[in-house]
C-alpha cells in the first residue's frame, strides 16, 4: 500500500482529535438545514433537481449567478453540451445579446486560507491533491496549507469558460461522470447537487460517438426554471437537510467508511478514501 | 506533488518504449472489432445498450451468464436496486425459483498474471494500487506483477453476491457512480459497456433520500430484453468498434491527456491520469 504508518496514524488522530473536542453546536447536530436564500429549484421536463450555492467558497460567482436566476434568465435556455462521463453544460445560445449581456467573472477556483482554518479531512496524497476532505457539505482539496479549492465531484456545479482564466459569465456545467479532478482550481465550483442528481443524470446527452447522427439541438434538454427556493411558491417548495460535515457523527461515519467493517469484505480493501466516493447524505424534511 | 521524477521518467520510458516496437498487427490497428459472440445487445424500454464480455478476465462468469442469456433468462426482469452516484444492479425475484435455479460461482476478481504478461500502463500509485492501466479495452490493475484484476470504473458489469466470495450466480450490476474502486478484487468484474451509457444512467433510481417514499415496484426499469449479439436480427444488430489499446494511437492518446497541452490549461493540472476518467472510445459500424 501506498500510506505508510505515520501516514495512517496522523489520518486517525486528526479524526479523532475532531471527535474529541466536540463541545461547540456545530459538532453536535447531524443534519444542517439548507438557507432558502441559498438553495436553488431547478425544473427539468422530467423532474427537480435542488442545488445548494457556495457563496463563501465563490461569492462573485454566486453573486452573479443568483442575480441572473432573479432576472428568470435561464428559463428555455438548453443543456446543448451534454458528453456521457463528463458534464452537462447550459447557458445562452452563444453569440446571442443575452448571451453577450453578461459580465465576465475573475476566476475564484482556489482559495487562500488562514493558520486555523479547519475542515473535516478524508485522505492524504491522492492522485490530485496532498489533502482532500469536507467544509460545510463540499468537497475540497489542499496543498501545503496555503490555500484550498473545490473539487470535482460528480454532482458539482461550476462555470464554464473560454480559454482565458477569467471569462466565465452565464455559462454552467453539472459534473455527471468519474470526477474529472484535472479541472479542480481551474474552473470555479460554485455549487453543488443536494437532491435530483438522477434528472441530471437522465439529461439527453448531445455528445454522439463516431458514426452515429449528431442530436438535433431541438432534442436538447431545456431548463424550464431556475429559481431561487425562497422565491418558490411555499407549497412548490423542496425543503432538504443534508448531514453536516463538521459534525462528530460524520467524523465517525468516515472512519467506519474506511475500515469496511462489514460482513461483506470478506478482504479488506485498502483503508482510503475517495473524497469523490463519500455521498453527503440528504433529506427531504418537505 | 506525489511523483517523484524518476517515476514521471519511467512511466514515459515505458509507453515510449510500447510505441517504437510497434511491429505487429495489433499495434497499428487504432480501432478493433468487436465479437458478435462475445457482444450483449440490452434493450431498455427507453434505449439500446451495447456490453462487451470478458472471457479472457472472467472466463467461468461469462460461460455461465451467456448460458442464462441462451435461455432469455433475463427477459422481463428489473433493475430492483439503483442507487445514484453507485450501482444499478438486476436479476429475478430474489428466492423465486428462478433465482435459485442457477448455479453459484467461484469468484474470479483477480486472476494471477505471467512474468511475460503485458498491458499499455496509465498511472503509478493510484489510491487504491501500484499500477492502472488497460488491457484489450478493460481498465485494470495491478500489484507486484503478481495478480491484475478489473476494476470497478463506471460502466463496468459485474456480478452481484452475498457475504460469501463465492456466491455470485445471476444477478448482476453496472457502475453509475464515481469508481467504487473499494469493490475491486473483492466482485467479478466480467464486461463493460460500449455504447448507450447514458441509458444505463436513465434507469430509474430505486433508493430513495431519508423523508421520500420508496420507489413502487411496478416503477423499476424492466429489462426488455438482453440477448448475444451474434442472436439478434442481422436489421437490428447494433455493430461497434472500439479504440484498440494496445494500439501506438491509444498510447499516444495518453501521453497527450496526461500532459493537458490544449490551451485551455491555462495552469496545467498534475501529470496523472485516474483510469477510470480515460474514456475508451466507440464507434458505430452499422
Amino acid at each position: 500500500m501506498i500510506y505508510s504508518t505515520a501516514q495512517k496514524l496522523f489520518i486517525l488522530i486528526t479524526v479523532v482529535f475532531m471527535s474529541a473536542c466536540g463541545a461547540d453546536n456545530s459538532k453536535s447536530e447531524q443534519w444542517r438545514a439548507l438557507d432558502i436564500n441559498n438553495t436553488l429549484l431547478l425544473t427539468l421536463p422530467h423532474g427537480k433537481v435542488v442545488i445548494e450555492l457556495a457563496p463563501q467558497f465563490a461569492p462573485k460567482h454566486v453573486e452573479q449567478f443568483s442575480a441572473l436566476i432573479k432576472k428568470s434568465f435561464y428559463h428555455g435556455t438548453k443543456f446543448y453540451r451534454v458528453i456521457d462521463g463528463f458534464v452537462a453544460q447550459a447557458g445562452p445560445k452563444d453569440g446571442s445579446d443575452k448571451d453577450k449581456s453578461v459580465s465576465v467573472l475573475a476566476i475564484e477556483g482556489q482559495f487562500s486560507i488562514a493558520k486555523n482554518w479547519s475542515f473535516t479531512p478524508v485522505q492524504n496524497n491522492d492522485l490530485f491533491a496532498e489533502v482532500t476532505g469536507f467544509k460545510e457539505g463540499f468537497a475540497l482539496a489542499s496543498d501545503n496549507n496555503d490555500s484550498a479549492w473545490l473539487t470535482h465531484c460528480p454532482g458539482a456545479l461550476a462555470m464554464a469558460r473560454s480559454n482565458k482564466a477569467d471569462s466565465a459569465s452565464s455559462h454552467f456545467y453539472f459534473v455527471i461522470g468519474q470526477a474529472p479532478r484535472y479541472l479542480d482550481k481551474i474552473m470555479t465550483i460554485f455549487g453543488r447537487v443536494v437532491y435530483g442528481m438522477e434528472h441530471i443524470q437522465a439529461i439527453k446527452r448531445t455528445s454522439v460517438i463516431e458514426g452515429e447522427y449528431a442530436v438535433d439541438s431541438r432534442e436538447h434538454t431545456p431548463i424550464v426554471s431556475l429559481t431561487l427556493m425562497a422565491d418558490v411558491p411555499l407549497n412548490e417548495r423542496i425543503i432538504i437537510e443534508v448531514e453536516n460535515t463538521e459534525s462528530t457523527a460524520f467524523a465517525e461515519r468516515l472512519i467506519k467508511r474506511r475500515a469496511r467493517e462489514n460482513a461483506f469484505y470478506y478482504k479488506k480493501p485498502p483503508p482510503v478514501l475517495d473524497v469523490c466516493q463519500v455521498p453527503i447524505k440528504s433529506r427531504l424534511v418537505k
